[in-house]
């Protein structure tokens, strides 16, 4: 299992853009809007992994929320995996809850799935697996 | 610039090494005591990067100002850079802040430095180069 992303929630995106541009002295290689968690992303390339900054589209979003309650900072960290189905029942198995019940549609053509933060130590963990095309 | 792990601040640290173990599918590779930092460590290899777990040794701990202020959750993100100390000065020439006038030792064999939050969407990020024995 290796690092996909970090999920990083901003109050700007296109500010937090600027920012993390110095710091990984990398560009951002793509912005994209996932309309089911009314999102914006930006992507930057480390290595084999990502880090994704995550800009509300609308005070109804789960990173508005977040940030009202937390501030900006890290929101969730996500894995990749081969299988996600079989990695969710491996899981449940192990007495691990997930908030979705179903993998659900994210960024970056995955299907993706979260770890309830009560089982993970406070840590809002993603499970996410890419959608091969035919 | 590669992320080099995830730091994660737990209360139990045996007890969270048990939970990663089954979450990440891999069993916990070394666990280190950084006495500077009043912490104790236990990695976890994901691919390039590393999942580190935070236990504080002491109630002098910074892990356990974090964890009173803010509960158990990510504490820090760090990126392996070659040159630290240019790093450093290529950041601080683009205006951004370090928590540390200078580079410190860290676990698993690094020097490293923090830039302050306050740069970096309240983001801990932490830059480290593994010190290279002759």
């Amino acid at each position: 299992m290796q690092i996909d992303h970090i999920g990083i929630a901003v109050k700007d995106l296109d500010a937090a853009i600027e920012i993390y541009e110095k710091i990984l002295d990398t560009p951002c290689f793509k912005r994209e809007t996932v309309e089911s968690q009314k999102v914006e992303t930006a992507f930057f390339q480390t290595g084999e992994s990502k880090v994704e900054l995550l800009g509300a589209t609308s005070t109804g979003s789960v990173i508005h929320s977040f940030i009202e309650k937390r501030g900006q900072g890290i929101h969730h960290i996500a894995f990749e995996v081969n299988d996600l189905d079989s990695e969710i029942m491996r899981l449940r198995n192990e007495g691990f809850t997930f908030i979705n019940n179903e993998p659900v549609p994210g960024a970056d053509k995955k299907r993706i799935a979260f770890l309830h933060p009560k089982c993970s130590t406070g840590v809002l963990i993603e499970l996410c697996e890419s959608i091969r095309t035919p």
